[in-house]
């Protein structure tokens, strides 16, 4: 006689179940996305065009197109085994408050200090800069979870750090830097005069609160003129989806075990990096035709690069100073209005997420942040987590699902990512909670400017 | 042939691991603690004397010195699930660190919204409640974790609840008091105009930032005289050590698992309730002679309720409202001077941590603040946790054990607990890595002056 067990709450992988090798779902694609192009020549880039900004293997990482599975190495793997493998979690109360009969789960990736799963690519770039003698890193942060989750790579690994953060991070979340000075780092406010990019950007905006666009720019100039540094990017790049296909790795492990499979898998949506590390082990199984779970990537409204955005050759920065890359965009100069979801706010998307999106592998939706906290409170009342704004896109969206189940009957399986805490956050948890929190979507015609800046290719 | 594999970094117990009782310590204890008292009668208390504060069942459970194993109702049980077990942790990265030979072990007990272990009482506290028919709860809190773990349980099993938090924690850290909010309770700056016990407190000292004592005094003056509630309390309590039982049976069972046991056991003390709960088990062993490991309570310099306190009874407030207890303590109206382990700050200490360590079954250490956060850095780097205050006073202890272990070869098993998470605590480690943090020790004179004023019993 077979006792059926009850799902845990948490579903948790022994250490040896931890990845040995990453899954690149490139090689499996049956389109590619379209090459990046050097700014310089309009030409395809190659291994050597990425040498002054990543180190040597990052930059293999980044246009390898054929390997499908790429060993993880060791001493990323002995500082994942401190955080990971992070639970798969059934939101039990959740389904229960909703009343649905479908069963919702979370891959959860905010317990660790960084608070997101930022973490999973920051070890892979310090590790490998590290390895080929490179003295110290330079990036941007917006929200602060890839400042953090760099800054303890590089405490790990025993790199500096110089980070640019979004100005307007930098002031409202004090807390961010100090935690990012505490694993050693240095925390510049962006735009700053210690580059020429943001020399130029506060002679032209001298208010400007800053954005990810030019905080990106501001870390590739440092990078490129220090000696012996490189740069480190927590999202879009290809190596970065790379590096975060642990987390669907893992979600399909945990959900053989419980031999379920998703219907519905759910995202949150900046750069892509969650969105395309959670659903590419799945991804592979659609384009292979072994399964057809419907994928969604969530955006806010007043950042809708896929929703409303353009497919095209763009900078992944305001100085124009990266490659350009083919991709889903507002405008390498588009300036989102606040929203509480820093991660989010970024002009363009990666790649491949915005190349699976045109060939009609993905879906795309966007909430108004109201909305999306709306969801939040019920999740944390209910789950007992205060999840990150960012990640409380993808609870809305699953939210939204879960309730469309109860309406048809449907039992279906709801994955979504849980990328992190909102610790963080509170600020904006209090502008919901008192009633002044705004939503706010830009009109056709300031994302028609936008578009005008496009470069021509 | 046998293959000896390697420990882990992390055990994670199953869900069917997760303890079913809680431990009673006290029906082992071969010397009881003396008996509280009621402050009318100075008469030991019975039952019927706590209920105007207390629920029935807590209550009882905190006078039941026979019951070895109570029961952990499946409620609340059901709540531990979604994020216990909680995982022990092999600190390999400190050990290589410090050199040491010896094996370093933490209970990790901050993966959960509250960022601390106080939820495991929390828990078992509003679920009695709403049991038996009370609508609404009143606490305090210091630091903000314990009000942070009572919301959120509040929340799941639907009680309206009332946090009185100490003046200086709700200005230095707003966003404690944001996430209370998010979680549905009200939160008041102690004191405050909204009991008489504030406004007496207030009236003597009209700038006062508060204390912990002034805050419970608020507390409890509101339970009773407001229809259908009850007061809660995070530690200090029989009740509250016996939910936090469940920390130190998961250690226990964990530690079976990997084939070790402890030569030496920290935690920091503040009202006892980590420390209690974490050694319960292993006290047990100690006062059977079955084991003798040491047990160390660790606390601040500027708030030494065990190194420097008067074992005698006293008031565990300073409105003096509540009953009167049998421990160290600094005199109930000690105004500990500003420290960043908010959680430390308490004159008192639990009587059934006074008892065993007046009958040498516990030793206690301080440290000063400036020392405490060297550990906590040094261990936010190695580890990749960012520990709190408080927890980072036991970091700073088991560091010494182990850098004395490499002075003297021995491959001693040291096990702490980590309590919580310092995510609310970055304006201390500012205050640490700019140099500006200042230590403080009360004189003898200090204390005298505060001995003087405990009660004639």
């Amino acid at each position: 006689m077979m006792t059926i067990k009850r799902i845990p709450n948490k579903i948790y992988l022994s250490e040896e179940q931890l990845p040995k090798q990453w899954y690149n779902l490139r090689a499996d694609m049956k389109q590619l996305p379209d090459p990046m192009l050097n700014p310089k020549t309009m030409q395809p880039i190659c291994e050597a065009d990425l040498y002054p900004i990543f180190c040597k293997e990052l930059a293999r990482q980044e246009l390898d197109e054929k390997t499908a599975y790429i060993d993880i190495p060791e001493p990323v793997r002995e500082m994942y085994r401190m955080y990971r493998p992070s639970p798969l979690v059934r939101a039990y109360q959740l389904e229960k408050k909703l009343d649905t009969p479908a069963h919702i789960y979370y891959k959860f990736e905010g317990n660790n200090t960084s608070g997101s799963h930022k973490l999973n690519s920051a070890v892979a770039q310090a590790y490998y800069a590290k390895q080929e003698g490179i003295t110290s890193l330079t990036t941007e942060t917006g929200a602060g979870q890839w400042g953090t989750a760099l800054a303890e790579a590089c405490a790990f690994f025993g790199l500096d750090l110089c980070v640019y953060m979004v100005r307007t991070s930098y002031e409202q979340k004090p807390f961010r830097k100090n935690i990012i000075k505490t694993f050693g780092a240095t925390v510049i406010p962006s735009p700053s005069n210690t580059t020429k990019a943001g020399q130029r950007i506060l002679a032209a905006h001298p208010d400007t609160g800053g954005s990810l666009g030019c905080a990106i720019s501001e870390a590739v100039e440092k990078a490129v003129t220090t000696p012996n540094c490189r740069y480190a990017l927590g999202s879009v790049l290809n190596q970065v989806l790379l590096h975060q296909s642990v987390i669907g790795l893992e979600t399909k492990t945990a959900m053989e075990m419980i031999d379920e499979y998703p219907d519905v898998m759910i995202g949150c949506a900046g750069g892509g990096s969650n969105l395309g590390g959670l659903i590419a082990p799945f991804m592979r199984d659609k384009i292979l035709g072994k399964a057809n779970p419907r994928i969604v990537a969530v955006e806010p409204t007043s950042c809708p690069s896929l929703t409303r955005g353009k497919y095209a050759y763009d900078y992944c920065d305001t100085g124009k100073m990266t490659p350009l890359a083919k991709m889903y965009t507002l405008g390498y100069d588009f300036m989102p209005s606040a929203n509480h979801a820093g991660g989010l706010r970024y002009h363009g998307m990666s790649p491949i997420v915005s190349k699976l999106y045109h060939d009609g592998y993905i879906e795309a939706v966007s909430y108004e942040q109201t909305k999306v906290f709306e969801a939040a409170v019920l999740f944390a009342k209910t789950e007992t987590i205060l999840p990150a704004p960012e990640s409380s896109h993808a609870i809305r969206c699953a939210i939204d699902e879960a309730l469309k189940c109860r309406e048809s009957g449907e039992k279906k399986t709801i994955v979504f990512g849980l990328t992190g805490t909102g610790y963080f956050d509170l600020a904006a948890y209090d502008s919901f909670l008192n009633g002044t929190m705004t939503d706010s979507i830009p009109t056709d015609e300031q994302l028609q400017k936008s578009f005008d800046t496009l470069p021509k290719v």
